[in-house]
């Protein structure tokens, strides 16, 4: 028997799918069987993404030509809404990785609230285990439905989960100003994506109204034992990958700012991949281009009371492919960094 | 007479400079006649600026050699610190718009404590008129000294003066998230600001230690009759000029989202360069490129009680050198607009 | 009698269409009085083009709502292939100037053979004008429909005519390695023009396919008398705006590249919009950066024999809608620099 | 004994001397123990490289405190002039892989003509192997000095070699014009590598003046056995990383595109990193970013007799730093590919 995992990946002709490939090209134990991408079915991989082309893989497929008995696991890099009804075919014995947003929600009517539909597999959400992998470890190693968390929502969890869980900040007065690169709009062809409409320039958008801000409430909330919310408000910047989250909280009573160091330094020291930066270093994106890491900063404000946080991440990576590969590793039982271990790339 | 005025500029060679240049070359009565660049003294400005080349204007001076008395109006784009000096000698009777941030704190320890040394020119500090346009149009008719406020605090500024002022918002709690282009570093060469350490990517700098918070404060603590603190965190982007600021803000009790709204429509219905975007808009930094406006966004945010503000404008423009226009033009009574009513560039 | 013109746009949505509004508002004779944009039809201005929310001008129609007998002057920016039929409905009193390259092509079979359709608008074609404004001034007087120059073709013929005319170079030992922004390939949709497919890097397109290059060989055979072919080859660089031409040329006999030099500084002395940089300097598309500007420069090869040769230009500008504003002021008897007086804007 | 080569690199603070490190450090034979950083000796690595924070390497040394005997090779990623005295220093029996410019002119008369300035270690130049992996792989095997391409000479090479020595183009015409990243000047701190000066823009440089087409003409020259000169014109591209260069060439009597292209598909069949790519397919760099691919393409062009070739690679690893590695693999017998792997990154 082969020591490598039997692999397909739905929607490889998106940028989380060719970021998995990147990967997973890298992995000892990976075999990519099948790759489908409907839009283009019955070509190479190399017609879509010309820089793959120096890799032996199969032509890509139409998902419904799939044959999924022959697999081990599939990653889904389908678009939000679409993955529910084709996972929803997938034998049981195929362990799914799901890199849509399709369960990520617990509750299906904040599901249908923020998605505009009626959830097409409730009974598969129970099943689901949320895949921010440094919370779910256990469960992850039984699991046969990962949803892996939003790119925003692992770069904010990281950083807040160990500092709501120890009492250390207000929950009810966090707010989040995200920055992302233009990568995590996807490779959908709409005007706003357009190179002349974003280059030199930037905005915020989804105002209040971002779906990943559901997602980060669900995990502090149940972290918490009551219900909380965030304000979060993403901004679009200029750069293909890369995101950062500054995050304004307020310090509980007798907190100060070296507290919330000590804690996430503690809570990280055995995590490969996430990283507190040291004292008088400020986290930027590009210093974890292409890899699987986080890097925390944390800073006293001015304001008494008052800490100013900085997460970042590549959400390509460590906000999507990498951290399901990552996922992939503690369901088979491999070591966690396999395929992981590229540094970050600078410039 | 000449309907003109006779013009120098101190520090030609750096990005105000230059943009000073290319706003007055379009002025019905200006007459550029000094040009100041003490590295360059001696070469015509084509040679620091080949994109000027087709104006015709005198050849770079070291700032010694200049004949101050030919002149009615010294713009001064000199790196901080430095202007306080030079400023001193500049006779009385010619008008000096100071664009460094040298005479923009009122209060003399403040400014050793935030700049590092103590003030040169201390008794200058009490004729200079704090140049935001809209908020100062009195003092600056009759100022001899305008010190044109940092390009942050002109943002914060215009967005959250009207809003203190009328008590809408609690001025205790007001997070300033700010993004800004390049340009904001001026044309000095540190290897931090070299295209291939800043493109594609993002990251905070002067966390809780940016000397344009103090500006901020200063201004607003004179509108309340207390003194305020606030957030304030920049960001550096990957892209030329323009700046935007998402600020995070409490309202007070009452007070409706619809409320600030109104104040700022109401405080800039008939201002020129200051305008609130039309619901459902978002500003864009490129929605003001190379012009001297000032657009504000105001949105509900999901967290009960809360508001999300936003403004943006150039900085090097209605940041600097555009203002720096329009307070010339408010001191020698010109139409406020002269010089300033190129549209944006976009793309 | 009003001295301003009564102006319509077709395609306002477009790039040029937006740039052609920029420079217009800066025009005193110009009256913007209908814009057109099918897809966009009912809605203001400013919804596709917020930069522009501070002019006062009409809402977007549909071009067969539009009321023709109203106007002086009609721009037509509209894509391709598609302007031919809605002019041939235009009113013959009406001056049309279209920036497409419905008529730049003087034979109708070679439009045939590089647009893919027989033309079908085919008697218009003789009325059209070439709008290459230095070399076409007389004609363009009287024109009644003006078919303004591609920006590429402007580029290389503005360099290369003068050259051509005075027998200085090998007409058949041209190379043209052409450098565009993103704005060239316009505002369409499409999934090579999105953000993360361009920036960062660089690639060459329409490899001895282009357009662009029957209409520079037709120019160039007019000029010489006989049939010319060119090498050339564009390349999509990513940045919003510019373009340059690095140009490969075999001096004749007896001729030194200072006389190429000598030509050309000869030829434009006069002209307001050409300029050859003095010696010592290298134009840059920055230079240019939304000015109606083209800068040439002449530079010896090492290879005994040749020539360097580099013209630069905004191609939304003098490639597109400045040199169609500056057309308008030559049919019209204005001052041929008026709206088109900007500096360039750097950085 | 280790199967590890102990490896030092002078320059860690450059640019490939991160590239190096970022390469290295997935290579299962290489152990770092040296890295050298004259202005930053004393700190950690992560202090000028925070992406690189995650590997467990060795603080940064002064060159001259470098403890060479317990070496078994040296890259050597110092300026230009400056690696000459420190690589003679080192003993003979320590392996230098020199990325510098310094031994790559095989005639010290070339070399002080290009470099102004005398050959500081001539004797050590007759010892130096051209470190093109694919054109010299026999004497690398051999070598105790590797003086690894310049980076378009590389890009120029790996296209043009096979074709001037199969006797297909006529070596007399030919036409390179080369774009690159601003990662290609390095990371010196120089005003015209700001980035605002640099983005959003494009240039020429170096104009008939590059330093390396006497190299391109080196190897050329050798190939052919008489001298050549070449056309040469680099361009500075708003890009990290990446070059392309587009070669104008004369094909020979009764020589077709289509054996140009048979050529280069036949002498690179199995060479593990040089490409032709598919009919129909046009090199970019972004599909070579990070990775140590060169691909090449040919086309027909419309000027009878000629063709068009593209060929593009990262500057700082094929390159540079990615060569560099492979040379060692050569020189050590490891398996040509080690430590080079990793797929390009796409976007």
């Amino acid at each position: 028997m082969s020591d490598k995992l039997k692999i397909g990946i739905l929607g490889a002709s998106g940028y989380t799918g060719a970021d998995l490939i990147r990967l997973l090209s890298c992995h000892p134990h990976a075999d990519i069987q099948l790759l489908t991408a409907n839009a283009h079915a019955g070509k190479p991989l190399a017609s879509v993404y010309p820089h793959l082309g120096g890799l032996d893989l199969p032509d890509l497929l139409k998902a419904e030509d799939a044959d999924w008995a022959e697999l081990d696991v599939v990653f889904c890099g389908l678009p939000h809404g679409t993955s529910q009804e084709i996972i929803a075919k997938i034998p049981k014995l195929v362990v799914v990785i799901d890199l849509s947003a399709d369960f990520r929600l617990r509750d299906m009517d904040t599901y249908a609230q923020w998605y505009g539909h009626e959830h097409q597999a409730p009974e598969l959400q129970s099943d689901a285990v949320y895949g921010l992998t440094e919370f779910y470890r256990q469960e992850l190693k039984q699991a046969r439905l990962i949803a892996c968390p939003g790119c925003y929502p692992t770069a904010a969890l990281l950083l807040l989960l160990p500092l709501v869980k120890a009492g250390l900040i207000q929950s009810d007065d966090i707010v989040i100003d995200a920055k992302s690169g233009v990568t995590g709009a996807g490779r959908s062809v709409k005007e706003q994506n357009l190179f002349s409409e974003v280059a030199d320039g930037l905005h915020p958008y989804g105002i209040a109204s971002h779906r990943h801000a559901p997602e980060i409430e669900q995990e502090l909330s149940a972290a918490l034992g009551n219900e909380t919310i965030v304000s979060f408000t993403p901004h679009l910047i200029p750069m293909n990958r890369g995101e950062l989250l500054t995050t304004y909280v307020r310090l509980n009573k007798d907190v100060s700012v070296a507290d919330l160091r000590t804690q996430l330094q503690d809570r990280y020291e055995n995590e490969p991949f996430v990283r507190v930066v040291p004292d008088g270093m400020v986290p930027a994106t590009r210093h974890v281009r292409g890899s699987n890491y986080c890097l925390l900063g944390v800073y006293e404000d001015r304001v008494p009371g008052r800490a100013i946080l900085v997460s970042t991440l590549d959400n390509l990576v460590k906000g999507s492919s990498g951290q399901a590969v990552q996922n992939m590793n503690v369901r088979f039982g491999f070591d966690e960094t396999l395929g992981l271990t590229q540094a970050p790339m600078f410039p």
